[in-house]
């Protein structure tokens, strides 16, 4: 198969983009390094020391014997992806990117146009391209769990039967993102549903848990070949901040009462199911939503966790509950239903104690590259005084 | 009450403003010249000699002894619509300022992009501009019933108690938008909406059906107050097109069967609308949705009407049904709620034979000017051959 990475050079798409090679699989990655330089001008970088995209994909060939297209461009200027996609003619593609952080596009007018404008528009030019030049291709595209917010009733798999007045319908299942970030997510969720109605493309939107972990497979083949892994406020999620936090001795910074609960899983499992989206590939026309995710927990259960695997190699975890920078609900019913990329054949691997001492082992071996000053929460949701979160 | 009306150069925003400062309100009018610009590349031009936004506020200040204040630039630039925002001062901001045309936004890549970028980044400019400069100003944003599409149940006003697995919650009614341009206008809701969570921002979200008419009373006190009408494939509206085309002979282009249902409103009432919005703001951090029009027609009992019409005026109006441009259901349930405007104090202007008939009459008066080249669909919602709608 044809397989195109969009974020290619990212966390999850440079493991993607090998997973698919070693597969067999034709590759081409497009990313703009977009990524890096948002991570340098907030004034940290990776845990682990990345090389170039160019040394990766140099070094992949020398392990695998495979190549790697690079294209290098961003996808919401000009005609550069139509340009990609008519030349390499894809027959899936692996849609990372986007800007990936809600604290980043929640500090500034500028960060949330350029979130919104890099998401939707770059996401809307691909739709476009796919139009023109691939509307056969499969576009496996990258959406977050926190499209749905946290609403009272149970989460269903992007659309939910609804009776209403002795009538029923099966409609969108209705979003309340939580920042604008997320926002950008659920505009292109919408113009993806547009778009395979319309055009008869097909796709298949990913609603992605918080991901956690450092290694693939692929990643451990050379030291060339490891994946990015942040830890700081704005591109830090829970679970990788935290194993940062424990391993420095820095107290694991818990927003608020820590009762949020959401879905989480292992950077294995993204590449588990983005694998087995992309070999059962839905029909023309056709717009599914997979919730992609394996385990729920509240943010002060694994907080505990952290801190009893630290415990286990000897560390002092404390646990510190900050106030919290986001406007959110801190306690609340959650309930997704993630059935799909299960009966598609996905095996978890599940959070243990074991798994995340190893993380921290990981960790360990990058600690004199952390910058602790990236770490506590500055971006605010709300300029001040921070109050509790409106209806 | 200080208003600002985004958008007030034009078709709606232009008599909006007329009608604020009729009323002893300060008014400031913010416009781009982009509907202007738009509309002259298209190879058209509004049916009415409109003057210069220039002429219109110096005749108005003749006809009233009024001055409206002129800001020209591009909200979704730079940092344009804060300094308005900070300078101005505004209580209350009506937002007409985004690319109207849902056969515009689906004409190539650059105008889809166009039109998202516009509007989406355009509004969440002005969002941003009120969070930091007029958090207690109301947010009167123009949507459009085209946001829920056609499903199959009721359409409420924007939220909905949907009951599932035996738990309940009010959500965002689901939107099924019909085209590019549509969804610039859900995406725009999610945002406002968010805005109105996190920063305690307040707004009332129009979701206006089809608006007809050419005249209002003060757009009738001198010729130079005329407000546009554009009757074009692209930025003419079912009857007000229809209306150009029976004055000049040109068979009324009914797309496919004409089943498709809408709900329509007279211009005279979208002021009306507006004003008692104003007039009746929610509370901070409160988003509203009121579900703008006062009657239901389909598409071919519009032109029916308008044939019959054109007999008592003597005209012979052929009705023509064309193959549909657009991808959408020509049979379908539709009953959308409509009674918070009501409930304001709305009272409708209904469409009569009396009504059409004088709407002829003004055409008439300016048929000289119809350039009917314009007319015929040629804007395609799918490349080709066309199908029918995917569901």
């Amino acid at each position: 198969m044809r397989v195109l990475i969009l974020g290619g050079d990212g966390y999850l798409g440079w493991p993607t983009a090998m997973r698919f090679s070693g597969q067999g699989h034709e590759v081409g990655v497009v990313d703009s390094f977009a990524r890096r330089r948002w991570v340098e001008e907030a004034g940290s970088h990776s845990l682990t020391p990345i090389t170039s995209l160019e040394e990766r994909l140099q070094a992949w060939s020398e392990v695998s014997g495979k190549d790697i297209e690079p294209y290098v461009g961003d996808i919401s200027e000009g005609t550069f992806i139509a340009d990609v996609v008519r030349e390499f003619e894809p027959e899936a593609i692996v849609h990372y990117g986007e800007q990936p952080s809600a604290p980043w596009s929640m500090r500034s007018v500028d960060n949330a146009v350029v979130t919104q404008a890099n998401n939707v528009i770059g996401s809307l030019k691909l739709l476009w391209a796919m139009r023109d030049h691939a509307p056969d291709a499969h576009l496996i595209k990258l959406g977050t769990m926190g499209e749905y917010g946290t609403p009272n009733i149970d989460i269903e798999e992007g659309f939910i039967e609804i009776e209403h007045n002795g009538r029923k319908d099966t409609l969108p299942f209705p979003k309340l993102p939580g920042s604008l970030y997320h926002l950008s997510k659920v505009h292109d969720s919408h113009n993806i549903h547009f778009a395979c109605r319309i055009w008869g493309l097909k796709a298949t939107d990913l609603n992605q848990g918080v991901v956690y972990g450092i290694e693939t497979p692929e990643t451990k083949l050379d030291e060339r070949l490891i994946t990015r892994f942040d830890y700081d406020e704005l591109f830090g999620t829970a679970l990788n901040r935290f194993a940062v936090q424990a391993v420095i001795g820095h107290p694991l910074t818990v927003y608020g009462r820590g009762g949020q609960t959401r879905g989480f899983l292992n950077i294995v499992d993204t590449l588990q199911c983005v694998m087995l989206t992309a070999e059962n590939p839905p029909a023309s026309g056709e717009y599914r939503v997979f919730n992609q995710f394996t385990e729920v927990f509240n943010v002060a259960d694994l907080a505990e966790k952290v801190r009893h695997a630290g415990g286990e190699l000897g560390i002092d975890v404390q646990v510190d509950h900050v106030v919290n920078p986001r406007l959110e609900l801190e306690e609340h019913y959650y309930n997704p239903t993630h059935t799909k990329l299960l009966e598609l054949g996905l095996e978890p691997t599940l959070l243990s104690e074991t798994l995340i001492e190893s993380m921290l082992e990981v960790v360990r071996r990058y600690r004199d590259r952390v910058l602790p000053d990236v770490i506590d929460p500055v971006t605010l949701w709300r300029p001040e005084p921070l109050g509790q979160p409106a209806h």
